[in-house]
């Protein structure tokens, strides 16, 4: 039934307005095999039936495979190139400082939740973490906070009261499963309480990060979010299901981080502190990454030629690839002018530091395991409906969540 | 020391011969993170040690990542285009007949350890399987058993009778944990009683079919196996520890095998049975893995060209890579007269199969993990020595295991 008339483009994609309630859940660092292993343990009733009677697939994320250019490539439909979020944390050259990149002022496109709020649909968006806030609800009217800061809910800035006690649970830690559950929780709660047209639902991956697939720690998340899961779709709604990002083991066979150091390896190559590496992992909650992913961006300095530099890095062991920044804004869709002349990612079981003693890694109480390279580019893409006339052979985006939501599945 | 002159030549690479007690072992299966989680989780105190003390290495194996081309490489030192053997089972072209490949008339060079026997030096195999045994013992005097037969052996075919008592074990299940640990059992008594110059233990990869790194039915294993490596580095061993190939889940979102079923893309594309697909993982013994691998070779009607096939086959979800013959041989160092006209290689989470109907699961009681690809091709290797003069930036091979450890260990 496409005959309404009313189409939304956002970002060049166009939408039909919901006519069920669509919620879309991006379970921060949902490596497809969580879900497998917790299904094939019997941890997840409602996703084994929803695969069986909906639509499964596999969906590539963004690289660099992190939080924050997902979500947003998510609620604008759009890649990196297009939303302006290529990372949680950039170097401003205009300043000459490095930044987290939580601010709005980095957003260079619509979401599609502002586009649907402005269209008279009721929106609303809750967050296991404050830092996504403000970029998930800009311009957005509606309904917008997060499990972090559910305690401190106005109606001015964030739609709502009474969040805390609306949700039942006490404000949980930042370091902890709670954080996600009260997100799954506050859905039911407004879905039933508020009736929201759309809805976003976003975690945080602090079990991912800790946990591997099948093990009792994540089957233990992923049966939780079964069971929130199976009430919204009870309520009625159109639910999409994926994933920022994968999340795989980073260690070497002594069971520590396996880090390539590389501003240590261009302070050697240029001299001290020449060039300048980024992690655009970084954000203020490091204690279960140490702020190393497989991903990082490199400034040098004005007149140094990237080449020989990127030929040198890719030989290195557990580098995946590295490109200049022409080539890796082309194959990746980021914003040439903000990441740095060479972009390195490294494979699998690696991750990329700056300096050994830049990372304080006192706080992993577990082997490390983390994201940001292509080997956590794959994600899941969850309908619990048929989708006639899709192509399923074609490659599939996470953001194109809310493409099947709104256009394939009402 | 390099100043004995009494080197071997063997596939064209020299080796010193052994000073000291030479033991190589390929732990079937051995994904590297089987070992770092083992490590971080205390279960391997001898390896973590040896990591400390000795050489811990990155290697990558022979593709198809399966086990008798990786231990024919192993023991001769070569890639398969030089040994012959690409497979655990092959299309006789010759024949028109779907075979085993555990018959030593495939075998086009030699190895080892038959070099090192027929200079003198005391040579000692025990391998899990006996389907590996004939193979790795081909023409060479000494010491060569499975544990699966190990109640059979007679002086003239194996080099040694009593060997059940040697052990103090029962003959395991071929379907076991022990199976494997009568290798280890049998070599640390090998080398009390027998004292082998050079000994390589060959063991299988039941548990890692089934079991994820990190678990506790993998860290059993690699807790029993540290015990006896042990055991043999206090009598004076260098020991140099690699694998076959590594092992990944290999399943869909609902935890079911996600496969690719090749034969009926090929019947639907040219017509029933046009095309042959050969799957050289095929074993007698498939209960924990169901013939299902990441690997696959097509064999075409003369006249049919290759290539507009290997195009489609590259799209398909789950796909790696495609190649044509000449092509994969090239890539993969394959003997192009025992491969197809086409080789498929599928990802980290997804098999070939042939027929839907040609493949029993019913023996599958644990979610499938499985080999083949590219996705398995890094393993350990690790040598409990300083390695001086080693370049660890060079790309190693699970075949330069015996050169380390006898022109760098020594």
């Amino acid at each position: 039934m496409r005959h309404r008339t009313a189409m939304l483009t956002v970002n060049q994609r166009q939408y039909k307005p919901p006519r069920q309630p669509t919620v879309v859940v991006c379970v921060d660092g949902c490596e497809p095999d969580y879900l497998g292993q917790a299904v094939a343990a019997g941890q997840m009733p409602w996703l084994k039936r929803t695969l069986a009677e909906g639509t499964g697939l596999i969906a590539d994320c963004v690289v660099p495979s992190f939080t924050n250019p997902n979500n947003l490539s998510i609620v604008t439909g759009a890649p990196p190139s297009v939303h302006g979020i290529c990372g949680n944390y950039l170097y401003d050259t205009a300043t000459g400082t490095e930044v987290m990149m939580n601010d709005p002022k980095w957003l260079r496109a619509p979401s599609l939740l502002a586009a649907l709020a402005d269209s008279g649909h009721s929106v609303a968006v809750v967050t296991a973490k404050d830092k996504l806030r403000r970029l998930l609800g800009h311009g957005m009217k509606g309904i917008c906070f997060s499990s972090e800061k559910s305690n401190e809910v106005t109606q001015e800035e964030h739609g709502i009261t009474g969040a805390v006690d609306m949700v039942g649970m006490p404000v949980p830690s930042v370091y902890s499963a709670e954080l996600s559950e009260f997100v799954f929780a506050a859905g039911v709660q407004l879905m039933r309480r508020k009736k929201p047209q759309v809805m976003y639902l976003s975690t945080t991956d602090y079990v991912q990060h800790k946990h591997a697939p099948g093990t009792a720690g994540a089957n233990a998340f992923y049966s939780m979010m079964d069971r929130y899961l199976a009430q919204l779709d009870d309520l009625g709604c159109i639910i999409a299901l994926t994933a920022d990002h994968g999340m795989n083991a980073k260690v070497g066979l002594d069971g520590k981080p396996d880090v390539i150091y590389l501003q240590d390896w261009f302070d050697a190559a240029l001299g001290p502190a020449v060039a300048r590496v980024i992690l655009p992992i970084t954000d203020p909650y490091v204690v279960h990454h140490g702020a190393l992913g497989s991903f990082a961006t490199v400034y040098l300095p004005a007149g140094t030629a990237a080449g020989p530099l990127v030929s040198q890095l890719q030989a290195l062991p557990g580098m995946e690839v590295v490109l200049d920044r022409e080539a890796a804004a082309a194959r990746f869709e980021l914003p040439a002018d903000r990441i740095g002349d060479i972009v390195a990612v490294s494979e699998r079981f690696t991750v990329i530091g700056t300096s050994a003693e830049r990372h304080d890694l006192s706080g992993l109480d577990a082997p490390l395991r983390s994201h940001g390279g292509i080997s956590e580019q794959r994600v899941p893409l969850v309908i619990n409906r048929k989708l006639p006339g899709l192509d399923t052979n074609r490659r599939f985006r996470n953001f194109d969540a809310f493409d099947l939501a709104l256009n394939y599945a009402q």
